[in-house]
């Protein structure tokens, strides 16, 4: 990878860069959180001209080692209106790693009104108009590989982005050209939106593997790490059957799985919606339905799948754990057939499922609609379409949607939406959204394999600390989170996979300098973005209501969340 | 003012008790700040429990002295979500401190549903239940003084307020019994409508003017000073005759007028809704129409108003500029008694006519309704009244309205919206704006009537912590701002007045020292609220966007606002 391209919205110009020295040796999070340090002052408005979109594939990104190909897209968050990154699978980063391209910068914004595709091909940059304002992202996903090639790879905004919504976020295709592979936390596809940019089509042709420094060595180790993913009981044999729906039993039995607004850590309807059941369903209706689906090619995990309706024919694809927490219990729906209409019509409109899940949640506890109600929420969301406002407020995200009805039961901490684990009952999650950088976010620090009592307040700061440091890891490489249970005690091995591919000097001990080090710029542009002690505090209620069943709170000190990114 | 009244809401329970020596020369917003500072944990949820309503009338409130019996309320504010201080003309603060009330504390919270007054009298404090939930404020008010008597005070929410509206101020009665003397900013309303308070009636039976420990030295000071508001141009002459409306015409020719949501600082229509104006048509309209008339007894000022309509009935008593500037020309609306009926409905509802104003004016420019359209506008808020969406975002304020629709021209400071300076025009009003604890707002920290280049920079932030200051003074006095033109050159004999009523050793140097410390107390509050230098900052539009015709900025440096209130 050794170009980044810079692409001038204002002037529509783009210029093709080598890459500095100073970023050699960073890729995903590490590299945008980097350059958005370097170039976003921290007081910018997100969605204002000084922004920028930063798109990096992962470090190891396009190589032969399995789940390594994510891809990390960031900027300054018009949610948390601090730093963010957002990673996802799907195809774009391998095929942009293949391209040579590093990086991509976008800045400036477009005429208003004006909608762009960025076409990257081999030695190819060029900005495309796009016809089709507000047109759903399947459509556009459609009519974008019929225009360019059935190959290409797409990071694609739907009409919650163009329209400036905060919950928008960016889909990435998978390896059948869904556009369902979503950087969905932070409402990045809101900066994308006021940019102009509709879509990034990379068209593979004639691209190749990295050229490997050491390939030998990189495929042996490589080997060696597939192997222990295979072998993992988690990669190897529970997500290929399950997916990650199999969390819900677990966090249900631990009271943690967020229940009609957070009011509850337990769903009656549970077993409806749990791993075992999904599996059932797909296995039973056949047809087009898939478990141990791939989001990228050569992926040993396999923890995807293809969810079909009764007839067989395809709903959505993947259904995934956080959707099923948000947009299912936590709005009281126990139907998966349910969820994943809802669950396509976010995709389809661009929408993060957890922001747009938590925002419905407190939309139902308010009276705007009723709890279970799923044409309901099918309805209102449609809405968007048509810039109906109570969709509008709705993709707002939860933060503004309880501002406006009156609740004081928001689960948002920096402005964005809790993900599917109950901090009263996880407290160790409940630090991780309360002191990471990219707010409420289990990508950024997740603790749920830990063997230690989660309702235990002391474990739960180092706890914490230690896997936001492996979460950056992963995100720095390009690694899927859930190569860590397999791989989290082998880092030294994961690290020679970057001394092999590039010939540098590198270790576990240089990885876990870049990580510590990356989540100290995060800190300090969100400091300087105006975040201080009290942005790290989990919303009052959930210090003060107890978790029904469990009588918990959440209780880790203040002090202890102070000081928890003192050595970044 | 010898006792503070202590209401707990959660336990419907009231004490009394007497004042604590170290609050027995505060006053007005010294007070509320200090008990605030004392009290609130900075970090609490604005409308949960562990926040306070802090009433308190000024330290010269109910004497001899003209112009000196402001109200001032202050709690942490779910708009700015710091400190915050609202005060307001009215009957109350003189009928609270003749019963010898010092302050006021609200704590704790109703059963939801559960609508009280506080009722006081002469030695008496009740809470009575108040049976009609949602009723306008001018109705609530009329069942109120018919239900107790028609000589009571009140201190009054409106539906917006009992709803939880970020924009919801509090109304106190005029000397007619009106509920339009507005504490308006920082949506104390909601705050009090979260505490399941409706009203606070205050019943002056058998009070009478404080004891004065040297009657005749007050009373020969009061004499001194009311020749000097009498003398002066401005208290003089130009308030009785034209009141605050007189500065439309200033502001338009200073391109600082707000216009169709700060897009300009002229309007077309200027001279339809200035001062001359509105008194033309008010002697002409004759009926209930009146100039120069008083917002509390015994003002000689007189800057208040009842505007008739064409018959000569009253539509709306004040018409101020504020409301003419955010409600008229910032809407695009160039007709007085347009302005007056919207301004009327905004009372009834109990909200801020300038952030409900700014919060149009942004829904104007996104496209919701059309710059102008007054009917759009009216049936848009009385919407309110049945809950409806449309009507709870604008009631939400400019920012959420904002965010909702996709605006990047936002104008507010720390949440709240911008008064009627462009401060791209009159630069020091946007320091005031930037820096001021309780965000944008120009009770804070007036510098219009200063004799310097207002486009220039440089002199601003020294103009504006001197006017901080001078208002903070008079906040805490209870005095009025606009006495500032006649006595500001006169402090030393103001503070003599606090040391004649209160036999305190008290001087300009202490009053001087107390302004300055409170407003040391309301940033030191802020910053453990999570404040920092990056919130106070004017929006990004209003660095960049030149005001046309003018073609300046806002261009204060950064390290000045930085460095503004380092002293406090």
């Amino acid at each position: 990878m050794n170009k980044i391209i810079r692409v001038n919205m204002t002037a529509e110009k783009i210029t093709v860069n080598p890459v500095p020295r100073e970023y050699r040796l960073l890729g995903g999070r590490g590299l945008t959180s980097r350059i958005v340090f370097d170039e976003v002052p921290p007081e910018a408005e997100p969605m204002g001209l000084d922004n920028r979109l930063v798109i990096a594939p992962g470090l190891l990104a396009g190589t032969a080692m399995s789940s390594a190909s994510r891809l990390s897209i960031g900027g300054k968050s018009p949610l948390t209106r601090g730093i963010k990154e957002s990673n996802s699978g799907g195809t774009a980063a391998a095929n942009l790693a293949q391209l040579g391209i590093k990086a991509i910068i976008v800045e400036g914004e477009a005429r208003r009104g004006d909608l762009h595709c960025l076409y990257l091909g081999k030695e190819k940059a060029e900005l495309h108009p796009f016809p089709h304002a507000l047109t759903g992202a399947y459509e556009s996903a459609d009519f974008l590989r019929k225009y360019y090639s059935e190959k290409i790879s797409l990071i694609l905004i739907g009409p919650a982005g163009e329209m400036g919504l905060s919950a928008a976020g960016i889909g990435i295709t998978d390896p059948q050209g869904r556009p369902s592979r979503y950087c969905g936390r932070g409402g990045l596809g809101a900066v994308m939106g006021a940019k102009g940019l509709k879509a990034v089509v990379i068209d593979p042709e004639g691209a190749g593997r990295p050229g490997y420094a050491n390939r030998e060595a990189y495929l042996k180790t490589t080997k060696e790490l597939v192997q222990l993913l295979r072998d993992n009981p988690q990669t190897g044999k529970i997500y290929p059957l399950y997916g990650t729906a199999i969390m819900t039993a677990l966090t249900n039995s631990m009271h943690a799985l967020p229940t009609r607004n957070f009011s509850s850590g337990t769903f009656e309807k549970a077993e409806n919606i749990n791993g075992e059941s999904m599996r059932s369903l797909i296995e039973q209706r056949g047809g087009a339905g898939r478990t141990a689906h791939a989001c990228m090619p050569g992926c040993v995990i396999n923890c995807s799948n293809v969810f079909p309706d009764a007839a067989g024919k395809e709903i959505v694809s993947p259904l995934e754990y956080e959707t099923i927490g948000l947009l299912g219990s936590n709005c009281g729906m126990g139907s998966l057939d349910e969820i994943a209409r809802l669950n396509y019509l976010c995709n389809d409109l661009g929408l993060d499922t957890i922001e747009t899940g938590a925002a419905l949640g407190v939309a139902m506890e308010q009276g705007l609609l009723s709890f279970g109600d799923a044409d309901a929420a099918e309805k209102l969301l449609a809405g968007i379409f048509d810039n109906a406002l109570p969709g509008r407020i709705i993709g707002g995200g939860a933060l503004l949607t309880g501002r406006i009805l009156g609740s004081r039961r928001i689960p948002v901490v920096k402005g964005q939406a809790m993900p599917a684990y109950d901090p009263r009952a996880v407290k160790g999650f409940g630090v991780t959204y309360a002191t990471s950088p990219m707010g409420a976010d289990h990508t950024a620090g997740s603790v749920i394999r830990a063997q230690v009592d989660h309702t235990d307040p002391g474990p739960q700061p180092a706890l914490s600390r230690g896997a936001q440091l492996n979460c950056m890891i992963v995100d720095c490489l390009g690694l899927c989170l859930f190569t860590l249970s397999a791989l989290g005690a082998h880092l030294d091995k994961v690290a020679a996979l970057v001394k092999h591919l590039t010939g540098e000097n590198y270790d576990e001990d240089i990885l876990a300098k870049t990580a510590s080090s990356i989540l100290a710029l995060e800190c300090d542009f969100n400091r300087r973005a105006g975040f201080g002690p009290a942005h790290n505090r989990l919303p009052e209620f959930m210090t003060k209501e107890p978790m029904p069943g469990l009588g918990t709170v959440f209780d880790v000190p203040d002090e202890a969340l102070d000081s928890l990114h003192a050595r970044e």
